[in-house]
């Protein structure tokens, strides 16, 4: 699973019927590469988050016929930008 | 998910025949590397989308047989090529 | 899917009983480096194909049963060097 | 599977139900780059481990419904920094 | 599938129950990255193989239920060094 951090949410007027009413947001890691990830957690920008890929990413989204690749999976307590890099 | 701008169709008369007759559209990243994916939303060149990749491809695909590893999810609304990296 | 050319066939005596019979195929992307696909397909040296990883490589190789990552999906039509970076 | 070394465990109070109350620890490769990892075998720091990841993760943590896309697979006998790279 | 050669076994006294008592080689790819593969074929050092990854690396183990990302699929024959980039 990935360390990133949460930077917007993403809004998606025509999208597949797949996902549902998930929220999606972006999260982007400690390079700024950005992606954009499924969210059960109801997180917040500037969150730091792990995100969980593959097809764990669908069944961690509640429902396994929820057509993602990547889902958030928990709040990191106690995370810095410092600790991004050990 | 990957963010992804829609670059042109791509043609295939010989292929496979668990792809059916889905659209195949050339994606491309901030960095121009290109990929091919799917597309059941209907896109055009230039439109900026969210694409899904491994197992979760075949799912959004519309049917779980067709055989792609990456699916247009759907086009993001307000996506320029300067939020590409934060 | 990824954009890849084909380059020559692997021979290997030794393998798996799991990849039956199927074309084994060494293709390259366009800085060189290089992987091997099954090929349903049918390709020849110097053609330009679109390759399938993940589970649906599997499915595309006609049977899922054949332990691949990898699968050549179809030939592309015109596809040049130049196209390979947008 | 990838070879990490373990740097310390997470702690995420906010998380999704399906990690259920699986041990995390954040691993490093050579490079420090940083993931997270569900544990089924009790690392502690600084030990080397390999790591298995997609649909593999899953039913290396015990049980195929935990939501995890990379697991600690068991502690390398013998394994130095040097030997990171061969 | 990725084209890797043979290092030296791995050696883990302490590991998950999924692997039960497949042998574990280290492989490495032509920029000395290494990563852990089960082997079904029987290879030694210095062998040049390619690799099966994702869902098909558990089946390639001869049983789905290996908790496997990555599976010696075959000797390569005729391989050397210099082909290893195109």
């Amino acid at each position: 699973m990935k360390i990133q951090r949460v930077a917007r949410d993403l809004v998606s007027t025509e999208q597949v019927t797949g996902l549902g009413f998930m929220s999606l947001q972006v999260v982007e890691d400690d390079r700024g590469n950005v992606e954009v990830a499924t969210d059960p957690v109801g997180t917040k920008p500037g969150d730091f988050v792990f995100t969980i890929s593959t097809s764990a990413a669908r069944y961690a989204a509640g429902d396994a016929t929820v057509t993602t690749d990547l889902t958030i999976g928990g709040i990191i307590d106690h995370w810095t930008e410092e600790r991004w890099r050990s």
